[in-house]
């Protein structure tokens, strides 16, 4: 019966769908098609002899990652401006090389290596495989120091089970984690044990690593603690010989589970409280997400929806991912490392940056246990792309979303997932600018639009957003929800690291530092990094000679130097200027980078879990001179590899000069967290964020929104109201069709699938 | 025809509008009714032989303002929490005295008066006038630091006139203005004189103003300068005494018409550029803010809009301006000075703040002129609540919003204005809260109770909005539009007040700061003000006895006597705390300021233009005890009266303790505006706006918006949707009404319009 009303044009609004959008160049930075990956995965096989990964060993070959090798900027501009080649494709690829032909002296356990194979698509001839290290440090990395894999999880967790299971432990642990705890191991346990990153190497090459024993209900484990900390050693490669070295309860160590054991045996044994676990498998407990409580007046009615009446606004094409928007334009690639990232992105014809992309996200915890104190995760590790579950329609983009879907290769798979990322015209609250004039009225309407992506890594949530206006600015923001990672609140030693926020829950203190890289090219490449500080002055006046004006000026200083740099030291006035042009009237062409408050770096800054593998987090930014060896400031392998990093991010900032260069400019959002009891159940988004926006400064004569046909102009003494032609006020019947929550699939990624042309839905 | 297809229900969404929100108390802190506002005026007339301020002089008594004077605290908390009586009605007013019998030594040119009068409503007794002093520190103010008026403004504007057109000055002002001064003074003239706040009052009493001459094309005057200052003395009330004593051009000082017509004569004289006025009548213009240019691709077609597919979610009471949404509820109460205020917010229950409002917005200018470096506006004495003018639906406020009329008493007339505010649901860009389990997903909406007012003075368009989430989180903002106050661009010496932003024009440098009261009453009346730093801490565990850890730990403090604050010294967490109450878990009750960055308070602080009438705007904020009698942190009158104003916030500073007392926090927002050419036309919202974060944190025990039923809950094994009930993918047609732009009127306010039950429309 909708289609039928809808038959009736007269009372519809006339919503239709744009066509595709038709880019002049190809997405030269797509993933790998499967062909393309199968051609790099067949050829690996071969060369190394790779064993199958769902067969593999630790004494194996085996692929973990094939993608996209992203052509070098040098070779994508020249394609893009000035009519060059199309880019050669390559790939980048990850194995572990466990074999004998592959261990050593240096690497006695075999290594991680990175590999470069190509050109892909060259008819007749073999790609080539070399190893990759023009954007390494190294390209090969110990298996010690490199990815935690499955394989290194699997073992720990057997070593867990057996130690938890045993006649010596299970009796203790039943005591002091619950009756839970005779489950551990099986399939709906209600208790589980998580490992921390990173791994503490010591100089003899001894590799521990401490793990907690949480409850598990309701998939909240890192809100339920159980104040039980363990030690394994995984030194090597036979897992016969890890072990558990160290538990800790209640702040004493004890070397071994018989030292706990007859510890916990005598009369003066301590026991800390337990959570009350009696309604935690309920939806009365505090650790559920979903509806609880009574109902709000008037919420049983669905809250204000986004419609366009007219249709669609925006044009995308799916096959290249090139999406436009009211005079802006840009590219989207996508990998499992980083997800989402931005390539030539143009407004009104001229490019704004030609990158820009999350790189890392680091979460660094503290607490008075040895697991927090322990904790530095690495969240690139986890992988951003390949952690991106679908977005729910209506829910986590708005009701005029379109979403998309990805693809990544891993273990030798085809991965495929839909709904990772969507794009949505949105009105802001707000007007973009209004003015009321003795004699007219004029406002413009403030739509923007929007690209998100939701990674969930493990217990927490983060919200991604570009966000674009008409006038050329943009925002790029960070929003975290999920559950905390809660530490056992011990009464005695818990205080200073974070809140009582339950029971037997701390609110454990903790940094995100997360990083993006930005190659901004500001009217061309030559660029330049000035700060503008605002001060008060004493000043005298031409006019009044006699009388010193206390007021304020500005004044400009240039950044000679690639360089961190806090937001304290960075002037009122942030500027990536052009080195070669300037407005109409003098001023530089220049982008303003503008943070909303606070510090973007950690806090705790000489800590034993970060040494040389995050120095960009030291720091708000960074700036340096665009090299093509510097692609990227982290790495899967930066979680582990503490000393000598695969990328050593001080090795860009070596002082180049940066005058008229063209320049990159690394910046991190960031959320230092001391959760409270607002973060129970659930860390939320409106509080949990940050973001940085880029504005036009003098880089236009004018502002550039005024061409919109979304503003109203009313003249009083003639009372006539001028729309430009937009019907802003339709009297209509709206056909409004349900969401497509079937596009949705929960069951994490579909592997093997064949990715070839498969749609967004 | 929509009206007969909406029958057909199966296809309607089925909207309805719920019924009134019915608050179990009167709004007290109501604007007079009509009857009330005239017995005031009846009496006041009698008392002092008013004079219609239509006719009044210098030399009359007439009145200015009557307006509610809100109920003392103490009443107020008597009547709404311990059933005691509605408190007494009373009227402020304000009048100016300048008959002689009200002239004497202390004030020879008479004075203003601020009175109090009531109690109103009684029957047959009545009411009494008695001079206001328990909230200020005078009631007194003289002629010359008094309101500047529109008498004085005239007074002025003639003085202007006659020099301007002047024989000696206008051959003068024909070559350095151009053809149009000649229509100086003119209904239609393309030229306007401008004089500047504050007056400046030499220690004999000689009273003065810079004033500057500018293009006036589409009521731009402030981008089209012309680089003329000039001076007027208007000491006391004889205004042919009034006379132009210096003249500025070029940074030359001429001290009187002919000197400057001499030096004008003379062959060295030096003319600056001039405007080019060619355009400056069209739409192809710069300072056109209509629409101009190349229209973009897809823009033809409506924005997205906001639908309600069910109806409104929220209540309110139009007699009672008392708003109800989502367990938030509170009243709204309006005045000529300060536009909107919240009274008695409470959220499930509980009151969060007695009083929230804007108190003040200052901005303070720099440049190279002698009007530039004597400016600073006092913007409440153009009044917040008089410059409203009607929002624009489905711009300036979202297509679902609704409407709120306004009045206000002034010159003996009553005043009515429509679409002053408004107020709406709005739909964030971003979920709530989210969470992807590995058995579940979860996501929440975010939806937000909006309350907006725009006020113009003259040149600039704050927009003001209150915000409420699900969680007991509320956010304040304002954001400024309109035409910047640019400045001449002298080449020689403009650069270090601003860019140089058009042919002749500097984005002349400025801060606006904006100052708010929050009387917090967070569980309670007994408060208490903590902050929490969050440190890197080198510290030694228990279980590892023998290292040093370089870690984080947060520490909090107590500020114990009231003080001014900036944020750079609030710690990372800034809190007000109950003194009585914590929450289940042991820690205060507490509700935590976010400010997302920057400094809130003037750059420059020892000027000529502030003295003791702003010391709230040294700092960022400022913490004190409540008291009946510091009701306000600001007047009208201490916009002129500069030393001893008739409110010296320092007053209220007064070192008091803090701990465990009634407090209020006064926060400033503030923008610290270097304009450049994305200011031109317009500064817009988007980049140009502060904010400040209100949330819980530790208030509750848990986040509060786990009771919505906008959320959904997906369990991937059984692969069912938990949409609570709510019909969150409606299939119908929804009818889309017109929005009514019949209820806009921007002829101004009508005056002395019968505003008793004026509803909304
Ligand atoms: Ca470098
Ligand atoms: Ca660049
Ligand atoms: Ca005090
Ligand atoms: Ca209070
Ligand atoms: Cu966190
Ligand atoms: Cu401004």
């Amino acid at each position: 019966s909708l289609a039928k009303l809808l038959e009736k044009r007269e009372v519809a609004c006339g919503a239709s769908t744009p066509g595709d959008a038709v880019p002049s160049k190809i997405n030269i930075w797509a993933d790998l098609s499967d062909d393309e990956a199968q051609v790099v995965y067949d050829l690996l096989k071969d060369t190394f002899n790779l064993t199958a990964s769902v067969n593999a060993t630790m004494y194996d070959n085996y692929v973990t990652w094939i993608e996209t090798l992203r052509p070098n900027k040098t070779d994508a501009i020249a394609y893009l401006d000035n009519d060059g080649p199309v880019p050669e494709r390559w790939a980048r690829a990850t194995v572990f090389l466990g074999t004998d032909e592959y261990t050593s002296d240096e690497f006695p356990d075999g290594y991680w290596q990175e590999l470069q194979v190509g050109p892909l698509n060259t008819n007749g001839s073999t790609p080539e495989i070399s190893e990759l290290e023009y954007i390494y440090t190294k390209s090969k990395v110990s298996f010690a120091k490199g990815y935690k894999d499955d394989l290194k999880w699997a073992a720990a967790e057997e070593v867990y089970a057996a130690e938890i299971l045993s006649d010596t432990m299970l009796p203790v642990l039943v005591d002091l984690v619950g009756e839970d705890i005779k489950t551990y191991g099986e399939e709906n346990s209600t208790v589980e044990c998580w490992a921390t990153d990173p791994f503490q190497i010591d100089d003899d090459g001894t590799v521990t690593d401490w793990a907690t024993i949480f409850l598990n209900y309701h998939d909240a484990g890192d809100v339920t603690p159980t104040g039980v900390f363990l030690q394994i050693v995984m030194t090597g490669r036979n897992v016969e010989d890890y072990y558990i070295s160290q538990w800790v309860y209640n702040n004493i160590v004890y070397n071994s589970s018989g030292e706990f054991r007859e510890a916990w045996e005598s009369d003066d044994f301590v026991k800390l409280p337990k959570i009350d676990t009696t309604n935690l498998n309920t939806t009365e407990t505090f650790v559920y997400i979903g509806q609880q409580g009574t109902t709000r007046e008037l919420d049983e009615k669905l809250a204000p929806i986004a419609i366009e009446p007219e249709g669609r606004r925006w044009k995308y094409s799916e096959s290249e991912r090139y999406f436009t928007w009211m005079d802006w334009e840009f590219y989207v690639a996508w990998n499992r490392d980083n997800g989402l990232a931005l390539y030539d992105v143009k407004f009104k014809g001229e490019r704004i940056a030609f990158e820009i992309g999350l790189q890392e996200a680091i979460a660094e915890y503290s607490g008075d246990d040895p697991f927090q104190a322990h904790t530095t995760y690495f969240d690139r590790s986890y992988g951003f792309g390949n952690e991106a579950f679908g977005l729910v329609p209506g829910f986590d983009c708005p009701y005029n979303a379109e979403f998309f879907n990805v693809t990544w290769h891993s273990n030798g798979d085809n991965n495929y997932h839909n709904n990772s990322y969507c794009a949505f015209e949105f009105s802001e609250d707000y007007p973009f600018v209004r003015h009321t004039a003795s004699e007219y009225i004029t406002v413009s309407k403030n739509p923007t639009f929007n690209l998100r992506s939701i990674t969930t890594i493990g217990n927490y949530d983060y919200n991604f957003l570009y966000k674009f206006f008409l006038d050329g600015t943009f925002e790029v923001s960070v929003r975290a929800a999920g559950y905390i990672q809660g530490a056992y609140y011990n009464p005695e030693t818990g205080d200073p690291f974070g809140y009582k926020i339950n029971e037997v829950l701390s609110g454990s203190f903790h940094d995100h530092v997360i990083n993006f890289k930005a190659d901004f090219d500001i009217a061309g490449t030559a660029n330049r990094l000035a700060k503008v500080e605002l001060e008060a002055v004493n000043h005298t006046y031409p006019w009044a000679p006699d009388k010193v004006f206390s007021t304020k000026q500005k004044r400009r200083s240039v950044i000679a130097n690639e360089t961190y740099l806090n937001w304290a030291d960075a002037g009122a006035i942030l500027l990536i200027e052009s080195a070669e042009q300037n407005n109409t009237w003098g001023n530089p062409r220049a982008y303003r980078a503008v943070f909303p408050g606070g510090d973007a770096r950690r806090i705790a800054q000489n800590t034993h879990t970060i040494i040389n593998n995050a120095h960009w987090a030291e720091k708000d930014m960074a700036i340096t001179v665009q090299k093509d060896t510097e692609f990227t400031s982290s790495h899967v392998f930066c979680s582990q590899d503490l000393e000598d990093p695969i990328i050593n991010f001080d090795n860009f900032v070596d002082g180049e000069s940066i005058d008229g260069e063209d320049l990159v400019y690394w910046f991190n959002l960031a959320l230092h967290h001391l959760p409270n009891t607002q973060d129970i159940p659930n860390t939320i988004y409106s509080t949990a964020q940050s973001s940085i926006i880029f504005t036009p400064f003098n880089y236009f004569d004018t502002e550039q929104s005024r061409d919109t046909l979304q503003q109203m102009y009313y003249t009083y003494e003639d009372a006539t109201w001028d729309f430009n032609g937009v019907s802003v006020s339709p009297e209509c019947l709206f056909g409004i069709e349900p969401l497509n929550f079937d596009a949705v699939n929960y069951d994490g990624m579909q592997i093997s699938k064949d990715t070839t042309n498969i749609p967004s839905t």
